[in-house]
């Protein structure tokens, strides 16, 4: 392992934040990488605002997909070092979930690492976690993230921008490289290396060439077509 | 859309077939490409043993990861139009259960594309469906698929293997790659190009070139410490 481990004396707790609508692979992405390193090192809790089921969803058909279990609510949830917002179609009506955002900004404030994948960034803006800040979002909704605070430093080309105590990716599978940099940071590159190859992930390294930049804002006016944007 | 779309009179259904200790990415990363696709053409069904919350699992820790919902049990499953079978450390198990093996070998005859993810090829193979055909499997653990049947034409460097009715992934992330090919397939190339961006993900396009094929049988002779292999 190289130095930047440090034996934990006990094993990090993360926080994955499920709600209905969430984007599949937000989640899973990173939680395949994250999952990968042990429960000795790393416990993963999965919480929504109340316990049980929890329906992903698409841009086409809302949230109706595949259920996924919190095993804890908003009320229950047990201490975070490490916080995940996934994004979605869910994020639009989240935004507007007063509960949704107190919770993201009281456990900010006590976590070591704030994560969001996608639109997740847009909750953790609305919520000011982001304010004075550098930070990215999805691509193809950028102005999304980018309406909730003016006081971010908005990055627009990024795989993911790591501003330290808070890490944003950009859409979705972006998620995955996020989470393996964090996995480097915390637990050594040759962790981070290892569970790239076990996963057969072809690891995008670099967080500041985005692949996907020239479709900057291209749905950004179907927003308003969905009644919620 | 291209001329390989052909409008459905009635949605495709597919199934994913869950078990304790599935791999988490070799579910969800094709999922994400699937669902992405849209209900009016394709209706997912997460289907298990018995209906209820399914747990998933690591090499580390074996299956008490996040939990999913599967909506129907084998005895209750509808008609599937494809099947979709993970890896994972449960696939160990599951190589040893009658009733995972009967459900695959049954619902592989009526199925139009049966494909796989990682180890879930050693499934198929248990089950006979690969005999006579090209596969390919995880890379760490490839003899693991390969000691289920001799009568598999076994294609170690692939990303997948495209046989047809029968569609092989190497190990976890490759499974995302091999959906965007089988929705290609189904729904057009201009449809899967649409969802790789719209993923954000930088689809490996090539069913031959296999980044990991350098790791092959890395863990194999882990197998035998697993008490399982």
């Amino acid at each position: 392992m190289s130095e930047s481990t440090s034996p934990a004396s006990r094993p990090l707790t993360l926080g994955v934040i499920l709600y209905p609508g969430f984007e599949l692979l937000d989640v899973f992405g990173p939680l395949e990488m994250f999952a990968s390193v042990g429960r000795n090192l790393l416990l993963i809790h999965m919480i929504a605002e109340r316990a049980g089921p929890v329906a992903a969803g698409t841009v086409a058909d809302g949230p109706v997909g595949p259920r996924v279990v919190a095993d804890f609510g908003f009320d229950d949830a047990p201490a975070l070092d490490l916080l995940l917002i996934p994004g979605g179609i869910g994020t639009f009506t989240e935004l507007a979930n007063p509960k949704m955002i107190a919770f993201l900004r009281e456990r900010a404030r006590t976590a070591q690492i704030t994560a969001s994948v996608c639109t997740g960034s847009a909750l953790l803006a609305k919520a000011g976690i982001l304010d004075g800040r550098r930070a990215t979002s999805n691509k193809q909704v950028f102005d999304l993230a980018v309406a909730q605070s003016a006081a971010v430093d908005w990055v627009a080309a990024a795989r993911w921008v790591d501003d330290g105590a808070v890490v944003t990716s950009s859409g979705v599978s972006a998620g995955m490289d996020m989470a393996l940099a964090i996995i480097a940071r915390l637990f050594g590159q040759e962790a981070a290396e290892g569970i790239a190859i076990g996963t057969e992930y072809t690891w995008h390294r670099d967080a500041d060439v985005d692949p996907f930049i020239t479709h900057l804002n291209q749905l950004t006016p179907m927003l308003g077509a969905l009644g919620r944007g």
